[in-house]
C-alpha cells in the first residue's frame, strides 16, 4: 500500500473532458491498491479571470479579498474532478483550504504554509476514498481564506506530501518533463531524468518553467522528492532529488536562458568607497532588482565604468532613477541595452570540474559570441550576451556539454 | 441608527459596472448612518453556467459536491463587491456562509437555515463597516459547504434580517416591485405599493417570479416585512408585509398566469370508490404533481370523466404511466390538450366579498372565454383557459376589479 500526492496542474483541467482524463487516470492509479492525495489548481485561464475581473474594479484591490475571490478557482475545479471520480463509481471527497484546515501566516496572497491537519483525510484515504484538495488556498489564525501567491498549488502539494508522509509526490504538467534546454529553443533539447533539487532550483531561477522556484525550495527543505511529468503521455518524467541519490555522469545539467534583461553602464564614476552603494541604494528602495554587476577598475585608478543588468521591464525607472541621482555619483554619462539576455549552463557536477569556465568561453568564442557580463555561482555560471546570439549560444554549449 | 438587510440579486450585480454601482447605492445608504448587512446573489449567468459543466460530467452529479461548485459564484460576487466598497474608501468585509457560519440541515442542495450566529458581524457593523454576506450559501454539522436551493439568497436575506433583528430587509432585483400583473402581459399592469405575505405567497406559487414562494413563507413565519425594490431605479417599490398592515380598498390585488399547464381527460371510468387514489397513485410516486381535479357525475351513475392539470413538462411521462394502467382504471379514452394556461386572480379582500367568483365568470364569459377548469382557496380563484385566451382573460379581469 502506497500513500501518494498527485498535483494537477490549470492545463491538465483545462476543460470538463481533461477533468474526466484525470478521473480515470486516477481510478487506473487507484486501483493500483494505492492511497491518493488529489491536489488540484485552477482550470487554465479562470485565475488570470478572476484577477481581471479585480483589476477592473481597483489597480490595489484588497488583499483578504482576492484570496476570497481566487480560490474560488480552485474550488471550481476541486468538486469538479470529485464530480467525476464519483461518476466513475469511485469514493471520493473534496476539500477546501479552510476545511481542513492548512493553517498559513496572515500574508494574504502569498501565504505561508504553517501546519496541515491530516486525521480526517488520513481516515478518508485509509477507506478507500480518494481525496480531493484544493490547492493554492489556506486559512489564516483570522478564519480567512489566504492564497500562496504564484505556482501556489505545487507549493500546496510539497506541503501536502510532507505532512502526509506520503512515498512520492508527482507534479502533472503540461510538459514531459525538465528539458537540458528549452525544447522550443533547441530540437535537440532531451527530457532529463533526475535532477538535483539545487539544480532544479537553479534552472527555475533562470527560466525553466516548470517549476516555481520557492516550491523547489521547499521541496529541498523537506526532501520530498518530486517526480514532474506528462498529464496525458503516460511516460515517466524528471525526478527532482537530493544530490546523493543521483549518479552524476555529465557536467553540465542542463542551459536555460532569459530574455528579459537589460544592462547599464555608468561611465566613468569618480572611483571611490561607497560608490556602488550609492549607484544601488535608490533602486533598491524602489524594488529593481540587480542582477549582474561588474566594475572595471580604470587605468589611472581614478575613474570607473559600472555595468549592471535588470529586468527589462525595470529599465526607465532605472535610467530615471539614475538620472535623478547624476549629482551625487558624478557619472560622465549612462549607456544602456535591452537587447541582451542570459545565457547559464547549470550542473552539480561542476563543482568537481574546474576546467568548465574556460570551456563555456571558448565555445562561446567559437561562435563569434561576445560576453558582455558573467556571473557564477557553485553549480552555475552565467553569461550576458547580445539577444539576437541567444539560440546561437544554447545550441553551441549544448552540444560543448555534451547533452546533444 | 437603522440597522438594515440588503439583497442584490444576479441582475444586479451581473457586471463589474453594475457591482460599481451598487457599491456606490451602499455608500450613500451608509451614509445615512445606518448599520447595513449586504446579501448577494452570484453574478447572473455564473450559477447556470456551473450547473452546465457539472451536467456535461454527470447527470446526476453528487450533490455535496454541487453545493461546493456552486457557493463559489456568490463567494465571487462577494469579493468583488467588498473590494469595490473598499475602493471607496469604506470599511468593508465579505463573510462566506461557513465563516459566520449560518447552520443549515444536511439537505444539500436545498437545505434549511438553522441558526446564524451573529456577534463578528454585529460588532463590525456596530464599528462603521458594511458586511457583505455570500447568499445561498450555509454549513452543514458535518463542516461541508450546503447551498439552499432556487432563490437561495432571498431565503438567506430573510433569515439574516430575522437573527440580525434588522429594521428592515430591502430585496433590490431588475423591476420596480411586484405588479398587479405581469407587465409584458398588460400595459396596464400597475405597481403595488403593499401586497401580504399570504397573497405574495399566492402570486409567486402561480407565475408572478419576483420572489420564490419559500423565501415569502419564511418571512411570513418570522414577520419580517420585505421591501423589493429596482436597484437603480431608485424608486419605492412593494413592500411585502402581514395582512393588518395592509389598508384593503380593492377585493383584488393581482392577475397572474402560468403557461405551463397540459390537461387530461380520463372518459368513462367507471364510477366507484377508490377510482381517484388508482388514477393519482402512480402519479405521485412518480413526482408528477397534480394541480386541479374535475370529476363530472355521469347521467347514469355509473360512467364518470376524470379531467386533471399536470405541468406540460409532466405530459408524456403521465400518458405513459396512465396508459400502462388502464386495465385497473377502466376507462374508455384518454383526452389531452397541452394549450391550456390557468389564470388567478388573488387578493385577500375577497375572503368578505362572496360576490367575487360571479363577477369573475362573468367577466369571462362577455369575452366568450370558456372555463375549462376551477380551483378556489380563500385568497384566490384559478380559471383553466384556451393557452390563446390567456392575454383577453388577464385584460378583462385586470378592468373588472378595478386594477387598470
Amino acid at each position: 500500500m502506497k500513500r501518494l500526492a498527485l498535483k494537477f496542474g490549470g492545463t491538465s483541467v483545462g476543460t470538463i473532458e481533461k477533468i474526466q482524463k484525470v478521473a480515470q487516470l486516477l481510478k487506473k492509479r487507484h486501483k493500483e491498491s494505492n492511497e491518493i492525495i488529489v491536489i488540484i489548481s485552477a482550470m487554465s485561464g479562470t485565475t488570470n479571470e478572476l484577477i481581471k475581473k479585480s483589476k477592473t474594479i481597483s489597480k490595489n484591490f484588497n488583499s483578504e479579498e482576492l484570496d476570497v475571490l481566487l480560490s474560488a478557482g480552485e474550488q471550481i475545479s476541486a468538486s469538479l474532478l470529485t464530480g467525476a471520480l464519483i461518476e466513475l463509481g469511485l469514493k471520493a471527497r473534496s476539500w477546501l483550504g479552510w476545511q481542513i484546515p492548512i493553517l498559513t501566516d496572515k500574508n494574504y496572497t502569498f501565504s505561508k504554509i504553517i501546519k496541515i491537519k491530516t486525521n480526517e483525510i488520513s481516515n478518508f484515504i485509509s477507506k478507500k476514498g480518494i481525496a480531493v484538495i484544493a490547492g493554492f488556498q489556506g486559512l489564516s489564525s483570522d478564519n480567512r481564506i489566504t492564497t500562496l501567491g504564484r505556482g501556489g498549488s505545487d507549493l500546496s502539494a510539497v506541503a501536502i506530501a510532507k505532512f502526509f508522509k506520503t512515498d512520492s509526490c508527482e507534479i502533472f504538467t503540461d510538459v514531459e518533463g525538465v528539458h537540458t534546454t528549452d525544447p522550443s529553443m533547441h530540437s535537440k533539447a532531451k527530457k532529463i531524468d533526475k535532477i538535483s533539487y539545487e539544480e532544479m532550483l537553479e534552472m527555475a531561477s533562470l527560466g525553466a518553467k516548470v517549476m516555481q522556484p520557492i516550491s523547489v525550495q521547499e521541496s529541498m527543505i523537506n526532501d520530498t522528492p518530486i517526480h514532474v511529468k506528462s498529464t496525458f503521455s503516460g511516460k515517466t518524467g524528471t525526478i527532482i532529488t537530493s544530490e546523493d541519490k543521483i549518479d552524476y555522469k555529465k557536467v553540465v545539467t542542463g542551459i536555460t536562458f532569459s530574455r528579459n534583461d537589460a544592462k547599464l553602464t555608468l561611465v566613468g564614476v569618480v572611483d571611490k568607497p561607497g560608490v556602488a552603494a550609492n549607484i544601488f541604494e535608490p533602486l533598491g528602495k524602489n524594488n529593481i532588482n540587480i542582477d549582474m554587476v561588474i566594475q572595471n577598475i580604470s587605468s589611472d585608478g581614478k575613474e570607473t565604468d559600472v555595468t549592471f543588468t535588470i529586468k527589462r521591464e525595470d529599465l526607465s525607472k532605472t535610467l530615471k532613477l539614475t538620472e535623478k541621482n547624476k549629482k551625487k555619483l558624478n557619472y560622465k554619462k549612462i549607456i544602456h541595452d535591452d537587447k541582451v539576455s542570459k545565457v547559464s549552463i547549470i550542473g552539480a557536477g561542476m563543482i568537481a570540474n574546474p576546467g568548465v569556465t574556460y570551456k563555456m568561453f571558448r565555445s562561446l568564442a567559437n561562435e563569434k559570441i561576445n560576453i558582455l557580463a558573467i556571473s557564477t555561482s557553485e553549480i552555475k555560471i552565467s553569461v550576458l550576451v547580445q539577444e539576437d546570439m541567444t539560440r546561437k549560444a544554447v545550441k553551441a554549449l549544448h552540444k560543448t556539454f555534451g547533452l546533444d
